[in-house]
This record gives structure tokens, sequence and C-alpha cells, in this order.
């Protein structure tokens, strides 16, 4: 018996490994001191402008949305996914990033996917400025279905400490600002699925008129960076807090960025959820508590701005070409209010 | 419908949350600013004995181990596995630990488990100065069995630039020795459990007298971190490379460490793989070849040490309880040759 015959091909790893290489190359900018291959990656950060470096680390993964690119057969979105989703987690507590690892298991190493998903991942890391410095790409059949996969994002970042979001410039009264998603972004996949896929059996690749493209596309989109809209406001600490609307939604995440004794009204009339939302909640019989705890309803990232900012920052938003949309305030007490 | 009934149980997921956070708290050191729970873990490191600073980072799984932890029922070794191996990948770059971060994902949010594999984390992250500042436990139906996971990590360390092992102070005629592992570590384990159990069908609970103990307990010893044998050494640059032999074997990984032009010949005759490895070998009638490029055989890490600081690195070595095995040299050319 040999590794190959129990399921571990090394020789197409090896292939993989090649192709990874090139791409990761292109991510590189001169703080990167090693090549894809080494043992650990080699990062050399210039703190010159930092008064108290503090650096900043996050993990996620891309969650079952691997299982809609790989029924619509479409692996470059998750990759870009995973960065996104990453650089959003730490710009949250005000960090730029430094650089990224990836996480990719495989049931079967499929080079071209694995090339697809890295491309992605590549493309992302270019344009946020976050070179891909290393990663683990493991053949781990027996765990993965042979077409199935798992991929997960470590980034590390960095912000000075005293411009670092801690809550503590959050007072009552602040609004809240929401920036619109593209999507689903990386959460909530394995209750659309379930009921776009599996109760409504809806064709993947059929063009929906409601959603103006095919299901997958819009199932598919990938989740968007807040970094550009957002660092400029940061350098000139324009900004009290921000919540990256992930997994459980405005009431799991915003209370993550307020201090003890503030809370946070949402008023649900601000905006309308795109049509994805509102397929996913009409075809699964979904109450809107849960859509709201389970989904970003159209709303990815959170900013918590004072009264007095908020002009300067809704015009500046609005000058890189985000739509910001006045969706709350701070009050006292603890928690979400969906209103 | 709701995303407990599509197979994500939030209240669990919060119950192990809460899990985590105690048992991350104890890792932590005054360099950790931030609690668990954050969206990003902060660090602040403290760069004042560096003359450049240089980030190492590295991610890695522990393979298919976790489904002998799973048929075996034992999940906290795996836990302290991958912190032990991270810890070892970044070693080989001079680098010592800064912190550390997991990602875990799960068919099923079983609370205990989760609780049990980061109990074993924690250990490794306490025991090897390396706090947990944050991590991702997800829920994956339909991508992963109900009972089965997957475990990745990720760790930052540091090295002074000048002190970085980056191969160029390697030398033809350099020595190296091998530090014995503690069993398979986390490599080769697709392979293995393809030949022990289901092959040879051998019970993992039962009592193997060739190996002293049960099959599970040798298939789950603890991945061996060296960074307490090492790091006086690194300190005092008494090291020319470091190789961690994980997957690929000698042949896969001494020829990572060493600078274009050179090689290594291993002698095989200079220690004897423990029988573990040899009941594999016998059981799965695998080359000897292949076992060479697929398991460790014995030697967890291979010290590159030039002549004249043999003696002193062996002692240093023994002093810290370690058995330092002369196990070949470097010699010009390319690649491993196993002789």
């Amino acid at each position: 018996m040999d590794y190959r015959e129990a399921g571990v091909d090394i020789d197409a790893a090896d292939a993989a490994k090649a192709r990874i290489r090139t791409l990761a190359r292109g991510t590189f900018n001169p703080a990167v001191l090693s090549d894809i291959g080494s043992f650990g990656g080699m990062f050399r950060p210039d703190f010159a402008r930092y008064r108290e470096p503090v650096l900043v680390a996050s993990t996620d993964s891309v969650g079952t949305k691997v299982k809609v690119a790989t029924a619509a057969g479409r692996h470059g979105d998750v990759g870009y996914d995973i960065v996104a989703h990453c650089v959003n987690d730490i710009l949250v507590q005000g960090a730029v990033p430094l650089f990224f690892l990836d996480y990719l298991a495989l049931g079967r190493m499929d080079v071209e996917r694995v090339a697809e998903i890295v491309s992605g991942l590549a493309r992302a890391c270019s344009e946020l400025g976050c070179p891909l410095i290393g990663g683990e790409t493991a053949q781990m059949p027996d765990v993965y279905a042979p077409d199935d996969y798992d991929l997960a994002g470590f980034i590390v970042g960095v912000v000075d400490r005293p411009r670092a979001l801690t809550g503590d410039r959050v007072r009552a009264g602040d609004h809240l600002l929401g920036l619109p998603s593209s999507g689903l972004h990386t959460n909530g996949y394995t209750l659309a699925r379930r009921v776009l896929l599996e109760h409504m059996e809806l064709d993947l690749h059929a063009p929906m008129p409601e959603l103006g493209t095919s299901l997958a596309s819009a199932l598919l989109a990938p989740h968007r960076s807040y970094l550009s809209a957002l660092e400029p406001l940061l350098e000139r600490d324009k900004i009290a807090a921000l919540a990256h609307i992930t997994g459980g939604g405005f009431v799991g995440n915003v209370p993550r960025v307020l201090p003890p004794g503030l809370g946070a009204v949402v008023h649900l009339s601000a905006w309308n959820p795109p049509p994805l939302f509102r397929l996913i909640q009409r075809g699964g019989d979904v109450s809107e508590e849960e859509m709201y705890r389970t989904f970003n309803m159209g709303i990815g990232m959170v900013v918590v701005v004072s009264p007095s900012d908020l002009h300067e920052v809704e015009h500046s938003l609005e000058r890189r070409g985000e739509t910001p949309v006045l969706i709350g305030s701070v009050v006292q007490g603890e928690g979400v209010r969906l209103e």
C-alpha cells in the first residue's frame, strides 16, 4: 500500500503548490522576506509611524458558502470572500492588514480547483494590500467528501494603540450608519441553502428576474471589504466604533463593539433588505427575528459616528462610492432593539 | 424554518464560546490586550531587544489524526498537537511564538468535545508561552459528518533578522542531529489508518505489547515541541538550520532549509524507527521509500550543526532531556540521499 492508494496524492499536491507559489508571489510587497514553501512566512513590519503598534489577528471561514461554490462549479469568489471577511474583522478594531495566510482542506487534491480558489484569494490580497505569505493545503479524504472542501483565512494587521477602536469613544446619541452588503457575504448559507435549494428546489443557474441575475451569482456575490472606504476616516479619528455584520446579525455583532451600559436602536424602516433576503424569508417562512439574527439583511458594516462628525463622515463615504444609510443610534441600556 | 432546524445551533455555539473564553484567558500574558469575543485578538509586542524584528507566521492542521481522536473518543491530544506543530514550524526559522489562533469546524456543535479540544490547545499554549488570542468555531453540517471535525492552527512568532535561519549558515560537512519524535506527530494518518484500522482491523483500545500501550494511545501521542530544547541554542547562534520532519519526511523537508547547491545524506542505520512505524510498514506492505517520505520514522526535528559546535550542541540538548542522534551530514549536491 502507499500514500496515494490511501487517498493522498503527493504529486498533485506538489503541482498545486507550484500554482499557489506563483499566485502568492503576485501579492508580495517589500515587507515579505520569504518565499512560499518555507515553513513560516517572514514579514518585516515597518512600525516607524506608530507610537505603540498593536497587532490585531483574526481567523474565519466562508462557512457552507463552499457548498454553493461546488454546486455552481465556481470557486474564485469564495477565495475573494475569505480575505475580505478577515480584513473587515480587524478593521473593526481600527487595524489595517499586514499579511494573510489561508487554510484549504479538500477531500481530493483537484489542482485546477485549488488554483481557482487561490486566484480569487490572491486577487483580494493584492486589492487590499495584504500579501499572502503562507498557507496550508491539506488532503483529507474521509473527513471531506471527494468534492467537498473547507476554506479558512488568518489575518494579521496593525493599529496604533491610541487609535484602536475599543468602544471607549462611543456615547449615547451617536449615530449608526449602515454600509450596504453585496449579498449574504459569508453567513447564513446553511439556512439559505436549505430554503432555496432543498425546500424551494430552485435552479442555481436559471435567471431570476427578481434578483436581476441567476441564483448562483446572487449567492456567490463576493463579500465586500470596507477598508478603502473607512481607512481615511480611521486616520482622521472620525469613527467611534465599527461592527462587521456577520453571523448573529445586528443583535449578535453591534453589542460586541459597544461599551457596557450602552445599547443600540436599529430602525428597520430605514432601508429595504434586498430581494434575496426576502426570497429566503418567504420561501422558508422564516420569522423576521430569525432573519435578522442570521443574515446581514443588506447592511454589511455599521459605522458608529458622533453627531458632530456625521455630516463629514457621510460625505467622505459618498465620495468613495458608498451609500451610507442612517439606520439607528446608540442609547442607554444593553443589547440591540430592532424597531 | 429557522437556523437551528437547518443544522446550526446558535445556543450551543454561545455555550461553547463561553467555555473557550475561560480556557483562552488562562493562556494570556500581559501582551494580550483584548478578550476572546472581539472581532480580532489584540497583542502588543515588545520588540525592545530586537534590532530588526521579523514576524514569522505559519498555519497547519492535524490532518486526519482527528479521525483517530473521534474513533478513540479522546480529543484533548489533537488540541495539543496543533500548537506544538505550529510552534515547531516557526522555530525552524529561528522564531519564538508570540500568539496563536485556532480554527475548529464541526458537523455538529458538541460543546463538551469543543471544550476538550480547546483544553488541550490551551494547555500547549500555556506550556509554550503562546497565548490563544482568537479563533473561530464553525458549525458546518453538510461539509462535515455530524461526528467529524477539522482543526487548524495559526501562529505568529518573532525572530531578530540577523538571527533568522535562512540556510545561509549551512556548509558542506555540517552534521545532522536528529531529535526523537513521540510517534507519527501529525502526519501520515490517512495511510496509517488505512493499514492499521481498515486493512489489519486492529482494535484501537486493546493493549499492544509491541507498542507498550494501546494503539489509540500510540496513535494519539501528542506532537512534541522542540522549543524549550532549541531556544537556548538559537540564542547563542549555535544552530545552522532546522528542519521539522512533517509530511514528506526527510526527503520533503530537509531540502527546504538547505541553500542551493547543498544536499544531505541520512544514514538509516543510525537509529531504529520505533515499533509503530514498523507495524504500519509490515501491515500494509509499504515500501521503505514510501515510509520515509510519508512518516517521520522516529525523528521529529533535524538540527544542522557545524562540526565546531557539535559537541556543545549535543551536551546542551542532553542537559535539556533530549537524546540527539547523529543521523547524517550536509554534502555538495541537491536533495536527500537515504543510505
